[in-house]
């Protein structure tokens, strides 16, 4: 069994040997460039790491790997266009770098170099038998469409101010969770676990991706913004529907409920002073606590999943180990 | 064998029935609408016909078939935002009857639909073998890589004034014929035709689709205001290097030449003066008779490819006619 550090080592030498086509040059140096800006490489290093239970050849389902890599890299290069977001990763983004024709362009070929070297296994004679990769591109359709659906409910919440806890959930467990648990359920897949198993895995992966965006979305309040990344209250100056907002505006009552209601309604406003009144109000109604043992409750949900994989417990120790670094509970 | 109506009623069917995610209505809405709009529906009949060739059951790879319909589509619809279009069949493009990010989003989840669409049949339990549907996917995403590529030097091309025939003709074989070729390998290749006679149906739509694109590039000029359903001139407005200017300016000489480039060169004209001038100097170099000559050998290149498909003539008679009507040749 191979530790995380040597699994995210066989994804980076893959993505930074990866031959592109030399040509159209400037279709493909896009997705170089963005490609080569870092990032965790979360989805194939869960993809491997699953894999990893059952079998040793972690190498042999790279293509497969970098797909979902590159497939999200591609979801970020379409969310930032339609976000008009400058930077990502201390960079600017490919619509800022080149314009807005090529983010288009080299997104869509993006998404289907994902497809495409997903399927390298079966066209290059790897070692994958066909129903396996099929199953496990059955997934990968269910993932990728769902990320669409997940990035559309977003959208779509902007513009409404009674979106619910429920219907905030299935969002982001759309957009950002499904991602996590397909690729740990592929992994699995590709591995030809048992059912059971990959369904395990699956739920580990969606309970834990949903702790992980909620504690995006508290950090986004509380978090330090040296660690953070980006700056702090960027939810709140924007209404985002937040699972922190959404049960706020149930708790808050009295002058809180109307202080809460003016600062959401307002149309202009000092940035600062709105970010610090309606922090104020959360810490009135006790948001953060509500918030983390809700995040308690989908990491012990996320680790009693992990419990019933049907692998020795020594094996699940990366998986868990995964987990800790995640939620930021470096022991 | 079933005729070329009865294919394209089975897949204007299946596309009326197709039953879409109801929600997030946002997404699919522009997807149905763009589908929803018509068109020749060239390719999954030429996948069909090719397939009808070695087997009577077409509608087991209806799916297949709409799968490249909807990946077409996508590229209208992404083609057309690129390009700030305004009008697709005589309606409002997507961008412009919703907005720009509806254009992306919708795009994409498109894209992955067709992809779904692909694989519909490995996952429903249906008759294609995996081999053979991992075979047929290879060809699709050889397909959708390359259309990506032609659209590419199609924007490359627009800022360089040294595009030689050579280039140009790759351009719109990757953009234009590559679809084509491919929905009739497809087609052979999920029959499970020999491999040699689906070589020569690839050429076949390859040879057909660049004539079909030339004959395009000459109605631009020459066609009928009313049958060609676009403007006529629109190419020489922008100074598309296509296979008529590329070699009008190889041909002409003196003042012909000189005219030609100062109308390449004019920052400001008026637009029926540039159409008319630049045709003049097209009439006296001959490049209509240059051009048919071209579509002519290509026409005829296509079907001597046919000729060589080892199945019974009689049951070529679709896909010449095809041929015939897709060149206009109304006998």
């Amino acid at each position: 069994m191979k530790n995380q550090q040597q699994l995210l080592e066989s994804i980076t030498s893959y993505i930074d040997k990866f031959q592109y086509p030399e040509q159209p040059e400037g279709l493909y140096a896009p997705i170089k460039y963005i490609l080569s800006l870092g990032g965790k490489r979360l989805r194939p290093l869960l993809m491997l790491m699953a894999y990893n239970l059952y079998k040793e050849d972690t190498e042999s389902i790279l293509p497969q790997a970098i797909a979902l890599e590159t497939y999200h890299n591609f979801t970020l290069l379409h969310d930032d266009l339609m976000d008009r977001a400058d930077m990502r990763r201390g960079n600017l983004t490919v619509h800022k770098k080149w314009n807005d024709n090529t983010a288009i362009l080299s997104g869509d070929a993006m998404l289907i170099l994902a497809y495409h070297l997903f399927v390298t296994n079966s066209t290059a004679g790897g070692n994958a038998n066909p129903h396996t990769l099929l199953r496990a591109l059955g997934t990968f359709n269910k993932a990728t469409l769902g990320v669409c659906d997940g990035q559309q409910y977003d959208v779509d919440f902007e513009s409404r101010n009674d979106v619910c806890e429920e219907e905030y959930m299935e969002m982001i467990r759309l957009k950002t969770s499904l991602l996590l648990s397909c690729a740990l359920k592929i992994g699995a897949q590709l591995a030809d676990a048992p059912d059971a198993d990959t369904q395990h895995l699956y739920t580990f992966g969606e309970k834990m991706g949903l702790a992980f965006q909620l504690q995006d979305d508290l950090l986004d309040v509380y978090g330090d913004p040296a660690v953070f990344g980006k700056k702090i209250g960027g939810d709140i100056l924007c209404n985002k529907k937040t699972f922190m907002l959404i049960n706020a505006l149930q708790k808050a009552e009295g002058d809180d409920k109307a202080e809460l209601l003016k600062w959401i309604n307002a149309k202009e406003f000092i940035p600062e002073e709105k970010i610090k009144s309606v922090t104020a109000i959360y810490n009135n109604v006790k948001i953060k606590d509500f918030c983390q043992a809700k995040i308690e409750q989908l990491f012990a949900d996320a680790l009693a999943e992990l419990e019933q994989v049907n692998v020795a417990e020594s094996k699940k120790t990366e998986l868990k180990d995964f987990a800790d670094k995640l939620l930021g509970r470096n022991k």
